[in-house]
């Protein structure tokens, strides 16, 4: 694995980007030139996780020529670890199902399931026809557990030891085992009912000598969580409180599995992605779609968009009488839903990410909510000083400027509130508030905006 | 450490944030009604990690009253917990810098530089004058390494073995070190220039016999990386391939720390924040910092901001005569803006991701933008022909629908080459993409939508 890394392992960051991007380079060259033993050999010195990257950046030709020359010496994970659907179906369709569940069968379960998720229900099913009778008892097991929860990714190869061993009986059956997860970090303590009561970890396990009893040496501070727990919600736990690995437990309470620091990492980088993809406006990256289906991912968020823009729209037909009377009121209007817009938006993705890693909790909401007004304000004051001087330079008009200033604190103002306030109350209510905070608070901040500015110069410019 | 989750183990996500909102509620009112027993045993009960979030939402008044409980057993892990500046500053007058200095020197390294970051100058050169002599050397030694470097946050307790040795005295080197670290994952195998060549894993150290040569059972495919590299292209190994620790290495190649998976989590948690943050046009979160700091912090945005949207007025202006005579144009003029802004958004948010996640490169830009070029427009006609007929049904005018639907069509094409291509720009000249794209991207598709929709009805309608 990774030699090509390997032998350049002193560069440095921009050097290690030209490693990859060469070694992918050289084999594009490699495939587009029809030079088998080449390309052969380069990819057989690549990560997996890399192979699996440049799948997607290959041309359809150049990818078939790529299958032909992996067809025989395929690694099951790479199968796992592709993340773009069309071109995992391409693959299993070129290999056929068969060979996929045998494949599949020689996989861990996390990596099964990433295997099959997302996939075609035909395709699906037909995979798992093929799988063997293990492995199809095994998935089922796991799908019963609910999406997104701990019981999905838990692995089942932890090591326990009742606390009235030894330390070095513990060593020695740690020893004797021959199925020994290799990077396990903590031996599980556990009781008469395999429930775990405390942890040793291995390196404390080395520490001591071997006649002290695991009792006197293992720490009861163990954190044990739910296979029913949010995924999410076990990811805050690894952050929160550093853990390398947590037990997990039945209903019962009895000890079914383990995840480790890493399971929590992929979360967390698929939590994040979410949460910036939700506040771009879109459901989920798709830089590995095709164009049809980015359009209809995209769609319905356009559409509402277009529903709530012409709500605002609506607003402004009612002042229109003013803005003819007054058109450089039309040249202003946008400064003003703009500069509006973006303090809302500044205080919303302050708010939505305190959520998220709630910082931003009940306990303050009303301290948090009340400063975001106070500093959009104040934001605002500044704003409407320098704007209005600009626009009284521009115009020699100052009631202009004057309306134009005060629309802009109360429109800041109010950027404050509905930043801060629309995403707690959408958590409030159960909903992710990235997904749903920028429809709301663009459409208010730009109603609120035009009602204020139109509406003034309405009632003092007419 | 955390009894109180402990005890509530086996219940899942809304309640253990019940549990965590509990305590902290418990704690708020025994500290409010004076009740110093109570209030100190439930502070004793809770994570340090927890007790740090809990003194950002205590009033200052509560605050000082915890102050006071802590005072004399206070964890010196705390100060490294604590990421609201103005507390730590609180806490650091109120213990003092000389008790601070001696805290300080019970911490590891990062946890020391943890304390030390932000912080006013001339308390942090006052804490480091009381540090001791040992803890001032090394703190020196790290601080040489670049910011935001490998060298700054390694660890510098590690297990090392040279090839020779067999697996028996390698476990007795091991059994036999007092200042062994309690979790740590590998033993990296050196040559006799301390060059790290290979690893064994401890699991897997275990599960060889004695005789056995560390040579023998060595995993050869080591990664190594140097002090100088970027946090951030660290923690990209750590995604990427699944790392559990790397050893970490000097300009001449000789082993001198090692970064574990926990490392990269906070490295992860942190950028995935700094991105969010950047898109939403602010510099880092606010929700810690109080009102004036969030006004300077916000500021510079706001006033660019204030400057790109005086250039969009400047091109409305330009059409002042048109929108005056049809003034339904004011009326829709937010419609295009809003439309054209939002599709932008939705490609800018992918194609910072992307470049982020090293999903988008040279390999792949160009097909990339094409793509979604196409997708943008596809959307674009979608909303041109939905919007021009409900436009129609409003005003009965054909030709302002069409002229409303070419100008979101040309618009949201322009919005996908921007959304694109101005992050991928911006990441050529080596600055942050997530920072500066979302400016250019709003000012561009104001100017262009604009542009199109106000020259087309000059051109058509006038």
């Amino acid at each position: 694995m990774s030699n090509i890394l390997h032998d350049e392992k002193l560069e440095t960051e921009v050097f290690f980007d030209n490693v990859r991007e060469k070694a992918n380079k050289a084999i594009i060259e490699a495939l587009d030139s029809h030079d088998i033993g080449a390309a052969y050999e380069l990819i057989n010195s690549l990560h997996i996780a890399d192979l699996a990257d440049l799948l997607d950046k290959l041309s359809k030709d150049e990818r078939e020529r790529l299958f032909d020359l992996i067809r025989d010496s395929i690694d099951p994970l790479l199968l796992a670890e592709i993340r773009n659907v069309s071109i995992k179906e391409d693959i299993i369709k070129y290999l056929g199902t068969k060979k996929i569940a045998e494949l599949i069968c020689l996989l861990e379960m996390d990596d099964t399931v990433s295997v099959l998720v997302d996939l075609d229900e035909s395709l699906k099913s037909s995979i798992i026809f093929h799988l063997d009778a293990v492995k199809k008892k095994e998935l089922e097991e796991l799908l019963a557990y609910p999406e997104n929860s701990v019981g999905r990714i838990m692995h089942k190869n932890f090591v326990v030891a009742p606390e009235h061993w030894s330390v070095g009986e513990t060593i020695d059956h740690i020893r004797k085992r021959g199925d020994l997860p290799h990077d396990f970090y903590k031996i599980f303590v556990i009781d008469t009912k395999y429930k775990p009561i405390a942890f040793v970890t291995l390196g404390a396990l080395m520490h001591h000598p071997n006649h002290k009893l695991i009792k006197e040496v293992m720490e009861t501070n163990l954190k044990v969580i739910s296979t029913d727990l949010d995924q999410e919600e076990m990811s805050f736990f690894f952050k929160q409180y550093g853990y390398v690995s947590l037990p997990v437990v039945s209903k019962a309470g009895r000890l079914v599995g383990a995840v480790t620091i890493d399971d929590a990492v992929e979360v967390i980088e698929k939590e994040a992605e979410e949460d910036i993809m939700h506040m771009g406006g879109i459901h989920e990256s798709d830089i590995h779609l095709n164009v049809l289906d980015i359009v209809t991912s995209r769609f319905p968020w356009l559409f509402i968009n277009l529903l709530t823009a012409s709500i605002v729209a609506l607003v402004i037909k009612f002042f229109e009488g003013t803005i003819q009377n007054i058109i450089v009121l039309a040249t202003l209007m946008p400064v003003v839903a703009s500069l509006g817009g973006n303090a809302g938006t500044q205080t919303m993705t302050v708010s939505v990410v305190g959520l998220v890693s709630k910082d931003l909790t009940t306990l303050n909401y009303f301290r948090v909510i009340l400063r975001q007004i106070f500093a959009c304000a104040l934001n605002g004051i500044l704003m409407a000083v320098i704007g209005g001087i600009m626009i009284y330079l521009w115009n020699h008009d100052l009631s202009l400027s004057l309306i134009f200033a005060l629309s802009i604190i109360v429109n800041f103002s109010l950027a404050g509130l509905f930043g801060s306030s629309i995403p707690i109350l959408i958590h409030r209510i159960g909903l992710d508030p990235a997904i749903a905070s920028p429809i709301f608070l663009t459409t208010l901040t730009d109603i609120f905006g035009f009602l204020t500015f139109l509406g003034l110069a309405t009632l003092f410019l007419l």
